[in-house]
């Protein structure tokens, strides 16, 4: 049901120095499927992270945040349990995966970020994951493997990946993700890793992971709900060249961005009961903040989004979209792909309702506000609501 | 398909001494239905307002409230088309239906407030309902009519009424609504319209609009969208006793507010494929507003409205919802109707999930959270996200 979404092509995943990856099969809540990996980082490895804003977040979220001042050594993601509403008991379980994750690589248990998506408020199985460990650190896994291994009830792995040519040679970035939705049910979570073997400074790497995820991750929409477990983590294992001049700098960020990017974009395509990939774009705002109110006031209407499933160009529904997020819609110009529909609060003159139906019987296609009182723009990415939709988040648990 | 909504039985529903009710049937949209409502009021009477705070705001929503200022004779309220996005034409076509009334029943065009509601962006047929007029005019309706006069998509009709004693004698209070979303596709609106015998000064009366406004119509949510047209209009006619003693005044703002309270009810039990009527209690906080943000963070999460559907007592949504509105989750405990589900961030150790299921089957329930953080406290009713609001919505205009 994915929106344009295949599968990637694994020779196409550039392999990242210093980055090893290891899955297993350890039965967390389903057999025969990979559900554990393993990503082991060279000595020096730099690592940037930002974390759901949900203040119900999970365990694995808790220590994430308190282990990133220390050099990371490892990361662990386990599927089937998001160890999320789980109190005191979840940090114990999430620190014990971590003690014996360290315990085998021989480094700290505050070295290792812990990571996990699936079902909430059930306790983490910490002895099947222990008991996995040691499978997925003998195993030599490829980013596709990777990507398989951390999908829940995403119907498509994830990865992205580029090469980039800085001053001291060919740098590569390649990225895996998993999410169909904000959150889902019980599946809960978000998660996106990124690595380069780049050799960055640790305070220009949390700069770029943090601008990366607000030009992607941060910029998608489903349903509006944040999950509790939203992770995005960038690493640089400095195995390669580096990156310490502005512009080598400069040409990394955009490589990340772009993978962060066809990154987040894919768990839209794959979003719950997605049928349509929109692209909602603000223009000539006074702020970035009011474009991307206005944004997201568009890709979060559940009326909008069932014309959008409807292929219905309502432009009344839009319009109060907009309106509602606090802008006068006299002086706006709304367009769908380059369609003018709508300007001085009312349907274009030169408008037929055929040319927006057209553009929106297509499985994608932009809906761009121009406000005509500033120079600021947004985008978001989001797609529609249907009756899978409903079916899916009903459906769920009966 | 309205949850527990049942017609108002006529011989319920006191005359309100001072307003003259007539309706009409002027084929605005379909035939054979009545659509239009003129209900004129004694001289002398008081009348305030509350509008849609979205500035996409209809063409009737502007006039209201310029000719609010002076002393109004009359209210006409037309369905099947709600005059909105129609820019300049459509201020021109409401001035034109009250300079109409105004010369029928002898006043200025400014003594008339108009009212639409029905499809957006297409121009209102002024000349079907100024031929209307003499008919509205001459007949005499009751409030049952004049409830079904103003329905556009609604399933039953919707008025509510109440007498209460005040020290100079019985005064009686009466209201009509419509609305079965915040905002319907093209046809827009939610209108509530409440008249009461009672002589009320002006200030306190706009304080009283307010203050019921804000207790009934601002507390309900069916999908977070906002209408370009709604209102709701408060009416003292002065026919009936005075309120003029803080102790009569109190008495005759909790009749308008049970009045208004039940009008907005009913338009949620109305909701566009509702099957659930839904209470959201949020008490504990540390402000009224903040009660309210994590009352609507519930009330409008979609996986919450899907779980309501399924009648799944799904406590990671609810409490992700909550931790997104910014409040830590591990202080406070949640119930479903008299169920403590959740507490300390978790489960409570007490609960069954069939407790759960079997208060979330029933057509009405409760969901509580008490945050235990301060003294304020707030409600919100809502009700599911259903199939049929998906195909209500998609497949209104196909």
């Amino acid at each position: 049901m994915a929106v344009n979404l295949a599968p990637p092509d694994p020779a196409r995943l550039h392999r990242v120095a210093g980055v090893d990856l290891g899955v297993a099969m350890v039965n967390i809540r389903k057999p025969d499927r990979k559900d554990l990996l393993v990503m082991r980082l060279a000595k020096g490895a730099q690592v940037a992270g930002v974390f759901t804003r949900n203040r119900f977040c999970a365990a694995p979220v808790t220590l994430c945040r308190k282990h990133l001042k220390n050099p990371i050594r490892a990361l662990v993601v386990n599927t089937g349990n998001a160890n999320a509403g789980t109190g005191v008991d979840g940090l114990r379980r999430a620190s014990a995966v971590c003690a014996a994750l360290a315990a085998k690589i021989g480094c700290k248990p505050q070295q290792i970020l812990p990571f996990s998506t699936g079902v909430i408020m059930e306790p983490l199985p910490v002895e099947r994951i222990v008991a996995g460990l040691p499978q997925a650190l003998k195993n030599e896994s490829d980013w596709f493997c990777a990507a398989q291994a951390i999908m829940t009830t995403d119907t498509v792995p994830k990865a992205a990946s580029a090469a980039v040519k800085l001053s001291g040679g060919m740098a590569t970035v390649t990225g895996i993700a998993k999410g169909a939705g904000m959150i889902r049910p019980d599946m809960a979570t978000m998660l996106g890793f990124v690595a380069t073997d780049a050799k960055v400074d640790a305070a220009k790497l949390r700069a770029v992971c943090r601008r990366a995820a607000d030009a992607s991750f941060n910029c998608i929409t489903v349903d509006g709900d944040t999950s509790t477990n939203d992770s995005f983590i960038l690493v640089a294992t400095g195995a390669g060249p580096a990156a310490s001049s502005a512009k080598d700098l400069a040409l990394l960020e955009r490589a990340v961005t772009e993978v962060a990017r066809r990154l987040a974009q894919a768990i839209v395509r794959d979003g719950e009961g997605a049928t349509k990939f929109v692209t909602v774009r603000v223009e000539r705002g006074r702020s970035l903040a009011e474009c991307r109110r206005v944004a997201y006031a568009i890709a979060h209407s559940p009326l909008v989004k069932t014309a959008f499933f409807a292929s219905d160009p309502n432009l009344g529904r839009i319009l109060a979209a907009i309106g509602n997020s606090g802008i006068e819609v006299e002086s706006l110009r709304l367009y769908i792909d380059d369609v003018l529909v709508a300007a001085r609060g009312g349907r274009h003159p030169g408008y037929r309702e055929e040319q927006g139906v057209a553009a929106m019987k297509k499985p994608e296609f932009t809906v761009r506000a121009v406000l005509n009182r500033g120079k600021a723009e947004a985008t978001v990415w989001t797609c529609d609501l249907s009756f899978d939709y409903v079916r899916i988040n009903a459906e769920y648990r009966t």
